[in-house]
């Protein structure tokens, strides 16, 4: 029997595939409920994960769902930039330049390329895309170089920013938390399993959450896309992906905190291809929203196809609408069990920044906690559900 | 039901846990019969393989099973020097410092520290235990310098070496092929999968003779100790395996070559650790043979426990005898199949040299060759078969 959670909270880093995910869950209503949504810095940064978030649950008659703004950059750094490759595969505003949340969100501040970002922060650790500004690989999106200074973009929202972030950082709804850390916290006290948290970003939110609410561990359930146990990461060195890049240390600690976690990596998503004969269906609807959706697919099938042919001609990978459906039926794939952890550090004796690989201290002490690593899936009946629920939604 | 392949031929560069593979196939007679052995470069050069064989099989009463001298070097260097690494787990010898095999394979050309390597080998590549000699992490083994000059000590076998390695590269016995590789090819040609090649050092003599022969490939069953593919790596890195890092070449040729693959790597020799007890109990027969053993478990579990508290508390681990056993028995192992490449460069867009993983194109392209890579283990179960067994072989 496929178990149904009553409820999943998403912590969501709003570009493409995660506005994919998003829809594909709102079409879910019999199956779930959707009680709420932390936008995090990631694919973009946190306020246009937020304004996409917003825009996106508008879009699907769902402005009744809270929002909240979630981690505005990874546990390590002060600040945080998207980077090009960001960019190259959601667009400039996160969701293939369809500007579904209005350009506002990208006008303030536009980047001069060559701009000297020491100048703006000197005194800030920031990261570019998971690299620490500086690294031969942190290139800086096009648009994005205003984030860096928080105090103008990100603990002030500006007037592009939806109005309701203005109050308490949280936007129409009846929830009394503080925050979005502290939504999740609250949540996971009150469902334990019978809420799903999923996270299709970074790992900062649910680290932050477990470290301010070190008693929510035990009864946390989370499914997440990121990371890679068995393929090749999607990050310049082949090695990490793109997710644990932004924050390994955040997910470290998450692997080790005992949370109930299943792990959907670039294992399972990159046999998950959406073909272009999907957006055509969605398209074909005729409506606003399958309009959206086709323009978000047809953007990411042509950039993955640009960036790699061998593996991308039979479509779009479907990194987080696989991790959504598993959080919804986790019979879709198989798991093999270990204790695992996010390397932090590269060199001798350390590994490479950013994979995950078991911990080899699980193989010696059973106590440790394991994390569930999707290997296989059927990737089959996924696509077919996925694509048939989503022209469901676009009516 | 188990099957009981009729006939093992095994690739072996004889090291400590080498060596205790070979006396538990001699031990499994009434399931096996191991038809031959190519000895080969790796724990340490192929002359100290080769005697280290050769007196294995001796002191096992066995010296009718045939021995050749495989490969010298990895595929992609003309000369290869054991490094310190192998003499730490290994011993000088590659024995564990018990000179079964005599002295006289190390006496000859004695390494001065320092020595400049160049002077020896102007023209050639040479791998300093995997690592290109010159790399930060090619450390020579002391006493290994003189194997760099292959007209030296290879080419023409001092008289340290057994005399038969005079006689067309092969000991006394009755087999009419011209070398190892030429043996492999025959074997596989005339047993096809009732043959298995167990490989516990590098692929380079397997990929010779799938390149010499390439019709073997289909009929080729290979059980391999090598890799890993969820767990750390064991070089300098941590994420390389050693047998693999001293031939990754060869090692992805193997892989996708089409032959019926199990590789036994971290992943499961790292959950079968050799306890102290175990040795005790060998030595306790009292014979020579287990005082022998016993030697070799005390210098490994006694090398791994400095080298590494945490995971080898417990003892040492099982590398090879592991896969010996897999070749007598899969049902020991869990496997994942997948398609496998072993990275042959390190850097942006090429992951790590040496590291096994998955080889994405098999995810789209499911009529890749793909390889059983055992991931779970019954370490209870072979644990105890083979700490019996070897008590009963040193009666």
């Amino acid at each position: 029997m496929v178990q149904c959670p009553d409820r999943i909270i998403a912590s969501i880093d709003t570009g493409v595939d995660d506005a994919l995910a998003l829809a594909y869950l709102l079409g879910s209503t019999d199956e779930c409920e959707l009680g709420g949504v932390i936008a995090s810095y990631g694919n973009v940064d946190a306020n246009t994960a937020y304004a996409n978030t917003c825009a996106v649950l508008d879009l699907f008659g769902r402005a009744d769902i809270p929002v909240f703004l979630g981690s505005e950059h990874p546990s390590w750094a002060d600040a945080f930039i998207p980077d090009a490759g960001c960019a190259q595969f959601h667009g400039d505003d996160g969701l293939g330049n369809t500007r579904l949340a209005g350009s506002g969100a990208l006008a303030d501040g536009a980047c001069v390329p060559g701009d000297d970002m020491s100048v703006d922060v000197p005194d800030e650790v920031v990261s570019v895309g998971g690299y620490l500004a500086g690294d031969v690989h942190a290139h800086p999106a096009l648009g994005a170089c205003s984030r860096v200074n928080r105090s103008q973009s990100v603990d002030h929202p500006q007037s592009a920013m939806p109005t309701a972030l203005a109050s308490g950082g949280k936007r129409r709804c009846s929830v009394d938390a503080a925050d979005g850390i502290e939504y999740l916290i609250e949540q996971v006290r009150e469902f334990g399993r019978d809420v799903t948290v999923l996270a299709t970003g970074p790992l900062t939110d649910v680290d932050a959450a477990i470290t301010r609410a070190p008693d929510i561990a035990s009864k946390l359930r989370l499914v997440m896309m990121g990371g890679t146990l068995t393929q090749p990461g999607n990050c310049w060195d082949a090695v990490a992906e793109t997710n644990i890049i932004q924050d390994p240390e955040a997910a470290n600690r998450v692997f080790h905190s005992g949370a109930d976690i299943t792990m959907v990596g670039l294992d399972v998503t990159h046999q998950c291809l959406l073909p272009q004969s999907a957006a055509d269906r969605w398209r074909a609807t005729g409506t606003k929203r399958g309009r959206f959706l086709a323009d978000l697919a047809d953007f990411s099938i042509k950039a993955n196809l640009e960036a790699d042919p061998a593996l991308f001609s039979g479509g779009m990978p479907l990194h987080d609408p696989l991790a959504a459906a598993v959080a919804l039926d986790s019979s879709l794939v198989d798991c093999f069990d270990l204790a695992l952890r996010a390397e932090t550090n590269t060199g001798d004796f350390n590994g490479v920044r950013g994979r995950t690989t078991g911990d080899p201290v699980g193989l010696v002490n059973h106590s440790m906690p394991h994390v569930h690593v999707a290997l296989g899936v059927d990737s089959g009946r996924f696509l077919d559900e996925f694509v048939e629920r989503m022209a469901e939604v676009c009516r």
